[in-house]
């Protein structure tokens, strides 16, 4: 896809997928000239986040801009979305979360005892972790000129000096995990926004990765993580495959997914490796340590249905497999836009 | 001004005054249980970032949201304007801007060519001090969500440790300096907003106020900063006055205002106190050192218009004095909402 001076911006460019980092790559990466401070990860490296070296340590940079709808979910709101997406995205580096600061932007009129129950989500999640609110700003734009409130949350963390987990450090033998049950946070999302009833409620599984992950890498082994946010599980193991220069290999038996979750997919026509989540990591584990940081995760209350999905193998390189049920292999690919009714 | 729960945001507690503290520190400031990190500058401080101490130097970090109407206008455009904002809120705190991450949400059918000339506007004076853009992130809101484009901006920067400039430093007999003529800035948003024309073309103040800064704090005495940005000078000397616990005394003659801006208020029915800069400091410095500060700082271009605005008095403890050109005095108020047409 390539595109014109009179283009326009898409809602498939902010998809996460292809469509997307084409433009991003066109109108921002390729065009910046200092994209790191003192040798960290920057801007071309297109990670969780960004990082800075300081003596013995490396600090930890995340910054994302939340739009969600509805605003209100089973499991959470956009606020605990917005600062467990901070979280997550520190944790997936292997970074500590230490302090947050937040730009709230609300559209007048927007109710004050909302904006209290998703200030208090925030809070209440920061405080659980011993996370510092340092910051942040707060802005209100006319009736009609934005869609009820967006925040802008930026994370900071801290990990052991070259001890920042990438996206990009899978190799052929390692184990992949995924830490849980795949899909609920977007088929929580699309049953509130469509107004579908299923035989029993799916609740997102928004929660922070911090203490999960903070196990896992006491054990030690970890050769890269990623959180299957937008796009879910084939986005992120493909976006993974092709900066480690890999193949992901899983099988399809092995992915966790709730019954629940799976018929809700053939009842709306998706495809639940596709599904959001924001609760979940993807692990990629040397092979023999794979079982001990499997049973680290597992003995979290969030890592409980974690499992060795698959792993890494040197061809088709870039590429991610699937071993289905009855043996036949696909390749999964990567969304190029938005494969899914929109959530955020 | 108190509120309930059935209250709704008004654009008056975004406009940076009275109503937004009182509405900022209700919802946020006053629930944040954990507000600083390692005893650095935090949330509860309300100064222009927040900071954390490491070793022998102090980081700080800044983070605002930018909503602007017009996006373009006589100066720049939002993305200057957003690189400009977090690099000046670093400035005023002392710190060497390092390095910044932009959080861009922009309405499904923006233009990519005005995108590629905002970037273009954030990598241009981002390059021109040495700057790193490290990460960010990029959302697409449907039609109609969005009014065309939202920017998050975190700044980076770094202080020796115990060096970082407060917003209440201020001292009794402490000179005040304004950077620059005042005003400027929003006179420019207004006239291309509103579609007026005056005599001479008013171009933004927009400028990046780290080189002034630096040349100041290289000689010392400065004792607190700020720049004027929501609600000018008037919000600012307030802030400062409270803050400090001081009486801020200006002369009237001495504010340096362009004659076409003190034009244009005339015909407009704006008080020049309350005009957004985005390019000014106010700064304070202990009398020994004024006359050596004010010249290292007219010494750079954009300072040549500084002056010594008035002094630092012990009382009336919080307020901002004004003698007028006739000898008369007067309080100046902090803006209550938004005394003028809303810039952003």
């Amino acid at each position: 896809m390539t595109l014109n001076k009179s283009d326009r911006v898409e809602l498939v460019h902010g998809g996460g997928g292809e469509a997307m980092m084409n433009l991003v790559n066109r109108v921002i990466v390729s065009k910046v000239k200092i994209g790191r401070i003192f040798n960290g990860l920057g801007i071309w490296d297109l990670d969780d986040g960004a990082s800075m070296p300081i003596g013995d340590f490396e600090l930890v940079f995340t910054s994302d801009g939340y739009t969600i709808n509805p605003l209100f979910f089973p499991g959470g709101d956009i606020g605990k979305l917005a600062i467990t997406g901070t979280i997550n995205d520190l944790s997936v580096m292997g970074a500590k979360p230490l302090a947050i600061l937040d730009d709230i932007i609300v559209e007048e009129g927007f109710p004050v005892a909302d904006l209290e129950k998703i200030i208090s989500s925030i809070i209440s999640v920061a405080e659980s972790l011993n996370i510092a609110i340092i910051g942040g700003d707060f802005k209100v734009m006319p009736k009609g000129k934005l869609d009820k409130i967006i925040i802008a949350s930026t994370g900071i963390g801290v990990a052991e000096r070259g001890r920042v987990i990438r996206d990009s450090g899978l190799k052929p033998g390692d184990k992949i995990i995924v830490t849980g049950t795949v899909g609920e946070h977007e088929i929580a999302l699309l049953s509130v926004r469509e107004g579908l009833t299923f035989e029993s409620n799916i609740i997102s599984d928004l929660a922070p990765l911090w203490p999960l992950m903070e196990k896992a890498l006491k054990v030690g082994g970890i050769t890269a993580a990623k959180d299957p946010t937008r796009g879910g599980l084939a986005s992120t193991l493909n976006e993974m495959a092709k900066k480690s220069r890999v193949c992901i290999w899983i099988y399809e038996d092995n992915i966790p997914i709730r019954s629940e979750v799976k018929a809700a997919c053939e009842m709306l026509g998706l495809d639940p490796l596709y599904l959001a989540c924001e609760g979940r990591a993807i692990i990629g584990v040397e092979a023999s340590k794979a079982e001990e940081v499997l049973d680290a995760i597992k003995s979290t209350e969030i890592g409980k249905n974690a499992t060795i999905i698959g792993e890494v193998r040197s061809e088709p390189t870039g590429y991610v497999v699937l071993q289905t049920t009855i043996g036949g292999k696909r390749v999964i690919e990567p969304p190029i836009g938005m494969p899914l009714p929109r959530i955020c």
